[in-house]
């Protein structure tokens, strides 16, 4: 086989863009050896042609997306930009011109990802987005390739490191969620805004394309549930340890017999989960399909490397199917249209404390109306009392969302009831 | 892109041919669709053409070899012997004719790997082997191709689930070496003659495979350390919990400035570690590389179902290869040749028991041989008296296995030291 000399453009040179760009250059030679062909960097797109940038030859720079998208000898186009637009238009407009497309955008996969599979499919060009979930961790290959022989019925993961690393130190250090999140601010995890991760937004994303692989069904972000760890106590840590559990932020997708579950939310897990001891900022995605049965993927969710790690990957790949002739080899899985459920049809384990009057009667009659919304109770422990008022830690069994939902609206407006104060789902 | 049918033929029919057949046949649709060709088992080669097996069509089976090598309508070829004969010259033949070959088969590739890949690569078609190595797990894939852009400098499995399960037992439940192995036979984890797991055997192979990958240098069974957990004793066990650590059998490669290192041996590792809370019989493979940092594969190495789950995706690979024309995309990666350690060269830390002479002055001509022998000590704790002896624990820094050797050697003519109870070596 002749040795070729593949082209590449990058479109972005931040944190990401910088990784890839240094781990190309860094690996020349194994990609020679691996792919059989040479492996180039030609042009890469900024916004800021004049910003020094160390390590790179300026002469690569443009700022004129069409000096990329017209130059023919361009064949792979590595988008690093992130966010919807015009990371969006460019990768369309790349797709149809026939260049294949590696990308690391989860909020462009997880919203109009079938949009731009189509384009690929269409012009039988390569769209990889492995480093779009989970950074480094490889699980969109392992998913579509290694596990393909099974009916994946669960994808439950850690797929944010900034929530897990907040909450490792509340649960290991006994912090606060506020003197956590100033921590994770100190050291770069979380951004100065942090509402996509600790509302769970970022996560969601991350949810949507693993469920459309795992269950060959268009899952978008949009059908995600969302809920984020800032109600979280220290409380509720302490309850969680005596439940010989920890509180993790999952993202959990369930194949049920009528229909997909998708959300995003605090959940209790017991000690012995594989899940239950990935700490600080590291990630993993657990998987449970019909043949492999439990498996789990661990690593680092982000990062400059980690995150070059699977672009990477995904640009030796295509650049191998470009060696072979068969670019488009993998493209779109979701040839199902299963059901996805509404949010208050799914069923899960609760764990609630509350507030309420310490008087005889009042136990009889919480657990009356939950017996009325069609809530089972496992267990029921008074935890703590002062004077007229008392704790109760209850543990129900699987409900549906709506019958809790409607089960805690009418305690709330309960006399005898003081303060909901948590209500977190449990995985059991 | 027309519909193909696609024709394969399974050899071996036993626990893991079975749940091959079986899966296949489940996946019929979803094979359909994500690799668009139809895939047929059409052939299946057995010993005893006889014997009553549920579930599978008699009119497949054949005790004949040649139908199947000389049949050209079966382009791919399922080897579940097991064994490195009749397997390698069934493998060579079909790879020769013109077939790809899917293989479970870890004693052949861990011992003949070189001359297989070189067959499949000169013929041009696909030889893959996911199954040989931690069963359902993806590790062959991951290594080879998402991580393709790491230079992987660690790669360390818990890669045998028997002798998991045993040291799970023993440091769970203080069960005893042998009440372990007893209770794993009764649950058929353990054969009947347990050497191979037991010793280190069964894992040395998987080592090999997997550093041959890592570093992109032939790694063969004979060139891995092995070293069994019959020595480990609830006492190593009890220590172990008091220095935080867990005891498991480890598979070990490194690439170090100075060579790769590859072996097999318990190890004393730090509850903290990833692979620390692997339990019972499930595997996992730690891997660090100098871009994805530390990433971990996790999940069920062997079984059924689990085994078939890696053997079935690399049968949907090759098909969806023959469909786009691309076999033999991916052979053989050892392409350098880096140099291996003679074991005696290899550094570690080591755990150490032993039994002395209760008296002012053995301690100091302990470790003034140590030192000569330019073993550093980090820690000794007289741990038990009775009366004349006492047990010390020591636990030294990294040193070469060859100097320890000879330190020991010389301790265990001393008078004043009655035993050397356990030399374990630690990841700490």
């Amino acid at each position: 086989m002749k040795r070729k000399k593949i082209k590449a453009a990058l479109l972005g040179l931040g944190t990401v863009g910088g990784g890839v760009y240094k781990l190309i250059q860094r690996r020349r030679d194994v990609m020679e050896q691996t792919i059989g062909a040479q492996l180039e960097i030609v042009k890469i797109l900024v916004h800021d042609l004049h910003r020094k940038r160390e390590g790179v030859d300026v002469s690569l720079l443009t700022d004129n997306w069409k000096e990329i998208l017209e130059n023919e000898e361009i064949e792979i186009v590595i988008e690093v930009i992130g966010g919807i637009e015009p990371a969006k238009t460019m990768i369309l407009q790349a797709l149809r011109a026939g260049k294949h497309v590696v990308t690391a955008n989860k909020d462009l996969i997880a919203e109009q990802g079938r949009e731009l599979l189509s384009a690929a499919e269409e012009n039988h060009t390569d769209l990889l987005f492995e480093a779009s979930v989970a950074g480094g961790i490889p699980i969109i290959r392992p998913l579509k390739q290694c596990l393909a022989a099974n009916e994946i019925t669960d994808v439950v993961g850690i797929v944010n490191g900034t929530t897990n690393y907040i909450l490792t130190k509340m649960f290991e250090e006994n912090m606060s969620f506020e003197s956590a999140l100033e921590k994770a601010k100190e050291l770069g995890y979380a951004e100065a805004d942090p509402t996509a991760d600790i509302e769970g937004l970022d996560a969601g994303r991350k949810v949507a394309i693993m469920a459309s692989i795992a269950f060959h069904t268009r899952v978008v972000f949009g059908n995600v549930y969302t809920e984020g760890i800032t109600k979280i106590t220290e409380k509720d840590i302490a309850y969680a340890k005596e439940l010989d559990c920890v509180i993790k932020l999952l993202g959990v997708a369930h194949n049920t017999a009528d229909g997909i579950e998708v959300g995003v939310y605090p959940m209790l897990l017991k000690k012995e989960h594989p899940l239950a001891s990935v700490r600080d900022s590291f990630n993993a995605v657990f998987v449970h399909g019909d043949a492999v049965d439990d498996a789990m993927f661990y690593g680092r969710g982000a990062g400059e490397f980690p995150t070059a790690s699977a672009v990477a990957g995904d640009v030796i790949d295509v650049a191998r199917d470009i060696q072979y002739g068969c670019t488009g080899r993998i493209s779109c899985t979701c040839y199902k249209e299963t059901l996805i459920k509404e949010f208050q049809e799914v069923e899960n384990k609760f764990f609630l404390r509350m507030q309420v009057k310490n008087q005889p009667g009042v136990l009889a009659c919480i657990t009356q109306i939950f017996g009325n919304h069609k809530v089972s109770i496992v267990r029921v422990v008074q935890k703590y009392v002062e004077d007229t008022k008392a704790e109760l830690v209850i543990v129900t069994d699987k409900v549906k969302e709506g019958y809790i939902k409607n089960a805690l609206k009418e305690l709330e407006e309960l006399e005898d009831v003081y303060e909901i104060s948590s209500v977190i789902r449990a995985y059991l």
